[in-house]
């Protein structure tokens, strides 16, 4: 049954409203621009940025003089007034940062995920954070919490890890659990895919209401849906597995029982093992050893980049399967835009933004409606990590109409 | 850039939450459980029950004495008071009902969609839709408007049909503006998927916030998704173009230049050429004839449901494809559960709900964290119809947090 709303619940959903607002145009805003931006009374904004103000979140910073009248105050966000760590667990390497408010790396630390039993591995991941935040000299109480990003499926309620393809012996970890009590901070378990996206709609510029399919590029391909300025969780928080989708009827076969999949055609693994295949890189590599494979994958880009035919080959044609992809996502989702990210993805930028906004044109059902622009994250290769630490922001300070609702 | 929110907007925020209250719990609701339902508090609920009632939406239907006290006054909703017009264009035939505002069919009318040229078409559709309300009795300042389910892709800012594969002749017609001329009436254009999943929303019981994807079985296949209580749109209304997800790479080649797509495997018209192929069925029809196809359609289900072994083979091998599409969109969506519908729905439902669920279970990337029920639509044969005329209830009527926001 949907619930009603009143008082309280509207004067916390506009005060998040006016903190995004400021928090959204860097510069700071004056009262007046406040009204203008969101739709409040002049009466309202003033009430609402006094607590701001008292509360620490923004600051006074300078008067404008815009002709006669009163000279207009700037409001400003005080990126020091809040701060979270975001995680990012990869099968080959741990990304951890701490992030103002405004959402910027205060902090960044890069270790190998250890090649040991779980436990040890959440153990080395709660010292590596005491050492981040003793390092940045932060007031451990204005931390909001620790934001994980981790390979999916995901149980959400019971905050644990379940057997992700690339992290041996990882069986249903409750990863949450033990980190939280490790540290003595909230912690949120969050899908990478996921986290990138929310780091996306978090840092970018623009308006934040153009929806988005995330085509997320790690040791797994995964995706991540925006709408409406929020990321699309799904009913378990798994939304965006999208391994074995076929994007080549012709491609080798699959463990599920079908060829072609996402899972055996577009990894960084399945795009080195393809150059293998095509003689394009020596056949003598260790199977499943993720550190040969991103040296491997690696090699493969950078001699594309320099002007090897057959390197690039192969990356076209890995373009051409990522079109498929995208094109069941976008017809599928109907979103405004794409946006490509992910560890692996600036080293295969080029080749792709050159060729899939071609090849999904005309495979889009909608392209007699609108165009598809396909972009690279604004986020660099932390993405994940970066991602992981938005999430604590986003759900503390983003404005949702949900909020609104009475509790059942 | 997300915009504030303000008392007006609350009231008829909170307005739309009692009359769906009271619309879904069919026998009417206590003042007394309508605060409980909503959360609202009784001063509230008692001055928009007056003015709902002043307004002849609701009224009172008797006293119950319930212990000492004063006796609780059931409000229950005024079927009469609202009626909307729903249209389902579909290449073999056209359906139209009239719906009250409980959402029940008052008057359904049934013709063969003429082979003319769409202006004609869309002509013969004013009247028959004349011919619906002149019969009804229904008084026409009652009807909120006309819903249309058309195959899509469509062009929501044109109102156009964009030249639906099945539909010869309709390149961009402008059926909105012209049907809406002929008739007087506001008139909404929605897809068939869409507008069928909208009527399950409306109709069904139970909790209206659990997500579903709806597979939609017409003369093409589609899919809707709904969350939050509500049926996404996408960014141009076209969610759900899933005719080219691969579902047997060892299919015949489709017209997209891959092999085994929904489009060559799933139609009604595929399962019928399977059945050919399989000597199933004769292979003597003319090609692309929507009424030949449909009737050798059913009596293949006939056959399977006589118990006739290879026609039943033809229908299991079917259900696999279906199971594979159900998956791709499943693990891509994350939703709750399954709903299948549409006109075709029925002759497969036996055969479908015995094979799909095992089939999807073993497919699930969220199986490890909960099931996925699969079921058919509440809405029957007439979905695409009785859901437009939805549409049109739904878009006055359902209570959206987003309605709470002010407008720029």
């Amino acid at each position: 049954m949907r619930r009603g709303t009143n008082l309280p619940r509207m004067g916390d959903f506009n005060q998040s409203v006016i903190l995004e607002a400021i928090r959204r145009s860097g510069e700071g805003l004056s009262r007046i621009e406040l009204v203008e931006a969101t739709g409040l009374s002049a009466q309202t904004v003033t009430n609402i940025t006094r607590r701001l103000l008292d509360d620490g979140f923004i600051r006074e910073a300078g008067r404008t003089i815009n002709g006669p009248g009163k000279p207009r105050v700037t409001l400003r966000l005080v990126p020091e007034s809040g701060f979270s760590v975001g995680v990012h667990l990869d099968p080959a390497v741990m990304t951890f940062v701490l992030l103002d408010l405004a959402g910027r790396v205060v902090r960044r630390v890069g270790v190998r995920t250890p090649k040991t039993d779980p436990r040890q591995i959440i153990e080395a991941m709660a010292s590596t954070i005491e050492t981040l935040i003793a390092g940045s000299g932060v007031d451990r109480e204005r931390i909001a919490g620790i934001g994980v990003a981790a390979p999916g499926p995901l149980d959400p309620d019971k905050g644990t890890v379940i057997d992700p393809p690339k992290l041996i012996g990882w069986h249903r970890v409750p990863l949450r659990a033990v980190l939280a009590e490790a540290t003595g901070l909230p912690v949120t378990l969050e899908k990478d895919t996921t986290a990138a996206a929310v780091g996306e709609l978090w840092t970018r510029h623009g308006s934040s209401d153009e929806s988005f399919v995330f085509v997320y590029l790690g040791t797994g391909i995964g995706a991540a849906l925006a709408r409406d300025g929020d990321v699309v969780r799904g009913s378990t928080r798994n939304l965006g597995e999208i391994g074995h989708i076929v994007v080549d009827p012709e491609g080798p076969p699959c463990l599920c029982g079908s060829r072609g999949c996402v899972e055996v055609m577009c990894t960084p693994q399945a795009i080195v093992e393809r150059a293998e295949r095509a003689g394009v890189l020596p056949d003598d590599r260790e199977a499943n050893d993720v550190e040969a494979v991103e040296a491997r994958f690696t090699e493969l880009c950078e001699r594309a980049a320099a002007g090897d035919d057959r390197a690039a080959h192969v990356l076209r044609q890995s373009a051409g399967d990522f079109a498929a992809l995208t094109a069941v996502l976008t017809n599928m989702l109907d979103v405004d835009r794409v946006v490509f990210g992910g560890p692996f993805w600036a080293r295969l930028a080029a080749v792709f933004l050159d060729e899939i906004p071609g090849r999904l044109d005309r495979l889009s059902a909608t392209r007699a409606v609108h165009s598809l622009p396909v972009a690279g994250s604004v986020v660099g290769v932390d993405v994940g990590a970066v991602g992981a630490a938005c999430v604590v922001l986003d759900s503390a300070l983003t404005p949702r109409t949900t909020d609104l609702l009475l509790e059942d």
